[in-house]
């Protein structure tokens, strides 16, 4: 039962760390180290924190979508024009839903930076980690708070209350870890300044609560103030990042410092952890296919009742009323259903997340959860009105969005496809043409039904039906389209050709319509 | 761009898979091999399922619990008392609550399963899981349908229509993997008799949805037939299994078949994987921690001009009226997260989960589900009335079952503990008291709140929210008060024997109520 055991369980439970170092005999070794220290302190209890990262992800993704659903069961009156309705809309709750997004991304954002620091954990860590979670969870809220009422100190000063509490709770993580530190990632464990990082590291993380202290203070004196401070706080590093790279296009690029500090650096290309990136993904697009069969299940079970009354105990008359409600339903299950395809097939072939790519991913993925709203919203007017048509046209706007911010991401990791891309994808890549068309293919239809929609307007609710019938069909044949595309291509360009697997790429780009982009 | 290239990705995606054979090397080669048998089909898009499984996971959790929600968005009149809530309660919503959590961790199982034969995906594979899961998603529906209508036969038809869709893809995924060997598990693809496997599988996934044939033909002849059937459909491999094992310790252990297949037995000692059993119940519990928060951001969010006219502009005035909304929220989510926290940590000496350790786990689960409900009731009526009382007290049953059934699956885990536990937590290991404690703190602590209020129920509320608080802290201090619960028994009973570590255990287990389950 000695120290063989130990390391049994840890190799066990360490493997997807490994997965990363690709030294599994140095990085067994660095914590064969760390476990008989750990004994000496009589801390046996080291885990590797994988499962309480996936748990973390799967609270915060559903946390950063719940500000959709006051959207969601807003009641329209029929009689009523969407446009007044949308613009009462726009100017609170969706607005607080995208801030939300926003917000609670960016703590998502700061939970993996620590825990890029924080390798292993124990009873401890993990309690304080839940801490920090119930803290996030209740981010939308106050910050719903702080929007209803603007002129009110209590919201700001809850708001700020909950930023700061989950900034000390992750500067107790940081102390604590560094007290101990095998529970730290190697390269930190490694190095002779641990010093150094951790003054670097609190130095990032405590700047966030203390801005939101004087922003707290200053709510009682003129508040506009306050929320120029919280507005610098969450969009500092972007902007400072954004200026940064301005200069140094403007002047040259300045070298980089050896020394400097790996970890918290806000820049572009920062690592961001890939599976992080993907479970969080994950849990937003469950969480979002399934927000409307959540009401389904609430409201559309008729009372019996009723149907023996109205419906002369026919079921089925009953359920016809419900239609539209299946109909939404079906819609945007598979609409969010293939965009998680083509997303997954993308993150399949990406080796390394980096800031940039994660944040277009935010911005997908808050596209993506007002999707059920909008199909929603298509089936809840009648046939052939004005909202109607808008409906579906908003619908497809947020599919193009949605569908253009994932090619971003794409596009964005060509840039450094040498390290962020499997070669397949990268340019002239065996898959690149096929990547492009499944990246392509939702913003290429949901422009063609827009436009569509815009010049048919009478059938505009067929033409989005026909729509989402379709493109399951098209992403199963889609490969074969690709191969079929390509082959008249080089049919018809370069006829002599043995080379096939470069340039029809760069040719099959020209027929797409965001090829200024990517080229 | 050759098969180099190839078999880095799928290595890099099949690592997951690497750990549970741990024989890389091996792995590797078989799969390299594979790889170039789909380049000879013209096969390129291999992938490794796992985040196909993550992602399926989250959604059937997610469907699981959302039954969850009619009964929790029940309305009770103040006046009314609980009792008679509670029965109308238990005899539809909370049945269906519990149906729906079962039969959707039945086709969850039928998933596992079926992804334990099939380990590698295509894109084609990926397109038919996201329809059979948009089928699981729909399941709840029918099913409650079904159990508003009983005598109707559209909600049974419905139900079996659904069941037999699911069934058909399922069967259409093994014909698939069958016909593209690569796709398959490294056992059936070594082996000689592939087709042997393939009518075995298929003939266990075709039994459920040919059962649901018959039911919905009878339901147009003599409609309690057709339930009856669909009771068998779930029940029958446990029954038969029960039976079974009754069996064979009535007239002595029957050998094992050396030739029998190792998939899709229905034996309780049949392999689940750990992994999605973990992300099952990682789902569950973050949808149901945030559950209330859900509602908080959806119906707390006061109105400004209610604010105005009623509270004298005075949002804090305004946000006392939530309180307890407030307190209810604290409470589950701290229950909740610390439930999963013990459950975390027993999984993380959990080396091989098995189906009966999966189903006391989906007990569990299925009482962690009722807990935002209990605690939503426990302050929805005025101080000291009965129905306080008996909420209060329904917490406490909710909250003493989902801790005993956890406590189930170490115990099930213990008896072949050589197989399923990490040496730490096996019998005299060193973390046997510790985990014990662990496991039947909540337990324990839910028994005393519920005597306590027994005899003070006047002061129901207040040890209610004494627990609350204190359980934490227990939790934090644990590892201490284990250490000094042992040196004093160890104290009393054994003051001069050196071993230190197999003893106290056993002594450990005389002072909790549940010792005659352990020993």
């Amino acid at each position: 039962m000695g120290e063989n055991d130990e390391s049994e369980i840890i190799e066990h439970h360490d493997d997807e760390e490994m997965e990363k170092t690709r030294t599994p005999r140095y990085h067994a070794h660095s914590f064969l180290g760390s476990v008989a220290s750990s004994e000496k302190d009589g801390y046996s209890s080291t885990q590797s924190s994988h499962r309480l990262l996936a748990y973390s992800d799967a609270l915060i993704s559903i946390i950063a979508t719940v500000m959709i659903l006051p959207v969601a069961h807003t009641k329209f009156q029929d009689n009523e024009e969407l446009k007044q309705s949308i613009q009462a809309l726009l100017t609170t709750k969706v607005a607080v839903y995208l801030m939300t997004f926003l917000i609670v991304t960016v703590a998502w954002a700061a939970h993996i930076r620590l825990f890029q620091v924080i390798k292993r954990i124990d009873d401890t860590l993990a309690l304080l980690n839940l801490a920090c979670m119930m803290l996030i969870t209740v981010l939308p809220y106050t910050f719903s708070l702080m929007a209803t009422f603007p002129s009110n100190t209590l919201g700001i000063l809850l708001f700020c209350a909950c930023v700061m509490v989950i900034g000390l709770i992750q500067a107790t993580i940081v102390l604590y870890g560094f007290s101990r530190p095998f529970f730290l990632n190697d390269q930190i464990q490694m190095s002779g300044n641990q010093a150094y990082y951790k003054r670097h590291i609190l130095e990032v993380i405590m700047r966030v609560p203390i801005m939101c202290l004087f922003a707290s203070i200053f709510s009682f004196i003129y508040i506009q103030l306050s929320y120029i401070i919280l507005a610098i706080v969450i969009f500092l590093p972007y902007i400072s990042q954004c200026l940064k790279w301005i200069w140094n296009k403007a002047i040259g690029q300045v070298e980089d410092r050896p020394d400097s500090v790996p970890f918290y650096t806000y820049h572009p290309s920062e690592p961001l952890s890939k599976e992080r990136v993907e479970a969080f993904s994950d849990g937003v697009y469950a969480i979002v296919a399934t927000l409307l069969i959540l009401d389904i299940c609430k409201d559309n079970v008729p009372d019996p009742s009723v149907v023996k009354e109205e419906f002369n105990d026919k079921l089925l008359a009953a359920l016809q009323e419900y239609g539209p409600e299946y109909l939404a339903y079906f819609g945007s299950f598979v609409t969010i259903g293939l965009l998680w395809f083509v997303h997954h097939s993308l993150f399949l072939h990406v080796t390394k997340a980096t800031r940039l790519m994660g944040l277009f991913n935010t911005f997908s993925l808050a596209f993506v959860g007002g999707l059920p709203l909008a199909y929603h919203l298509t089936h809840e007017f009648p046939r052939g009105s004005l909202n109607e048509l808008e409906a579906v046209q908003i619908s497809c706007v947020i599919i193009f969005f949605a569908g253009l911010f994932q090619l971003a991401i794409w596009v964005t990791a060509l840039f450094t496809q040498h390290e962020t891309l499997h070669p397949y994808v990268r340019y002239g890549g065996r898959e690149h043409a096929f990547m492009l068309a499944k990246l392509s293919l939702y913003p290429c239809v949901a422009l063609g039904s827009f436009a569509f929609t815009c010049i048919l307007s009478r059938f505009s609710t067929s033409i989005f039906h026909m729509m989402e019938i379709g493109v399951p069909f098209a992403f199963i044949l889609l490969r074969l389209l690709v191969r079929v595309v390509l082959a008249v291509i080089r049919w018809l360009f370069c006829p002599v050709r043995n080379d096939f697997d470069s340039v029809p790429v760069e040719e099959e780009d020209s027929q797409l319509p965001i090829n200024d982009i990517v080229t």
